[in-house]
């Protein structure tokens, strides 16, 4: 399996308590992250989109601090990835994303 | 310019009416998709992913064209990135766009 | 009550067959539309951003219209609110609404 | 398998093209369909609530008709959940769906 | 009323400063808790899900406690609510949610 | 150029880093704030709108703050903008601006 989010505290929760539905995430993860054609990376760096786009401080932090220690995606990557958020979702979304990055990279 | 979303008649009619917005837009747009290490390819994969998380089907439609005529961007490198919709951003969001993609390709 | 949106056929048969949540729909939109210090034309301005920026088609062209109408907001203040509207959500929600505008005004 | 959403088109293509996402999918379904202590119904009702307060026109519809056809969900019920939804995510979101239930009802 | 929102410190605020728009929000908050046909328990677990897939923690977080204090709501529920969370609004939704639940109930 | 938020810390680190991607950033700022008809107060509210309406609390405080100290814009206005907040995007948005905004004035 590929993701660390399964191995935040209410994940592991989640395995002990509800074995059925723990398993259905990990599965919905495993296809997620197994493309047919695109690498491991360049969806990593789509979830990286796709969480700055709509998502809370945290979920940003953890995908792109995933992405950055699991794939060795650079810096340069991610503000890459951050240019289609400004253009797609806007400045407060891409503001929060630039701002999370730079704690993590300084 | 590289998107072809300009093209539509409500950015002509913009680009006659309000010059200084439309110049932005065009600028916001160039920025957007000439990134420093990913190629205009990547980005415009993750213009996928983020519209097709979020918004409406006629934007979700006119990128996933322009993405395969312009780009020859492959029916399965957009499935691919359906997966982290999928993922990210849930099952409602994933089957509008799914269908979309086999309207356009069928 | 200010807003046409009560007129809509929807709204027509909920104040037919529930009576109390289209008491309460009349009254939010009553308390929304009576600011203390900005007055109607303001607010509605607002409406429209908001939509525009996070709902679909319908709802923003419906803002639009009766905003254009009943108060007489012209076209050059929309695409005000909409220069935010690509600042503050991007630019899908914004093409959005300039075509929408667009196929209003001409 | 409980969701009639697979039986859309999209969803037969993606069963005989990409059938380890088509897999993920339908596992995803059942696990969220098979509550430990709330019933198929309520579970439903949710799904209702959820799409209604964020997702487009047939994807709201699509769980309100699987909703009454498959469950004997009433059309009180169904405003009852948009009571909700109009209190969490406003009248937009409220007015799309309550024209979305009548029309299906008339 | 049934919703002991009104009693954070904002909304006690709100009552002394803006009493018609208090007065609205409560008239809402009525509207939307006294369904004709479900009850308040389920229309708060509804609650529970809408907040689960589009707010910020402290909404999610005040609504799970609301349920759980003044209607017995259990953690099965919850989680079960949270299901339908992951199959419609996807992982990064789910996965706070979870991480909320378990902080209240440990 | 008229934003505060552009003196962020990550904003400061964007100039040096990334100077084509800080320069579209600034030009779609100016872009946005330089109305046609609309003057600049008029459309930092709908900004406070739709960060009110959509964004992180970080965002929404932003918006506030700079509204009010760059512009004298006053509590009663937000208030105002807060009305139709609650009215298009729902309680837990109005609540979350509510709370903000007197955290900031008391």
């Amino acid at each position: 399996m590929k993701d660390e989010v399964f191995f935040s505290k209410g994940m592991i929760h989640l395995k002990e308590d509800y074995p059925d539905l723990y398993k259905a995430s990990v599965e919905l993860n495993d296809a997620a992250y197994n493309g047919k054609v695109l690498d491991y990376k360049s969806l990593k760096l789509i979830a990286i989109a796709i969480t700055a786009a709509s998502s809370d401080d945290r979920a940003v932090k953890k995908q792109m601090i995933s992405g950055m220690q699991e794939l060795g995606i650079s810096k340069d990557e991610i503000v890459d990835v951050l240019r289609v958020v400004l253009l797609t979702a806007g400045k407060p979304a891409f503001t929060k994303a630039i701002k999370i990055l730079y704690k993590i990279t300084d």
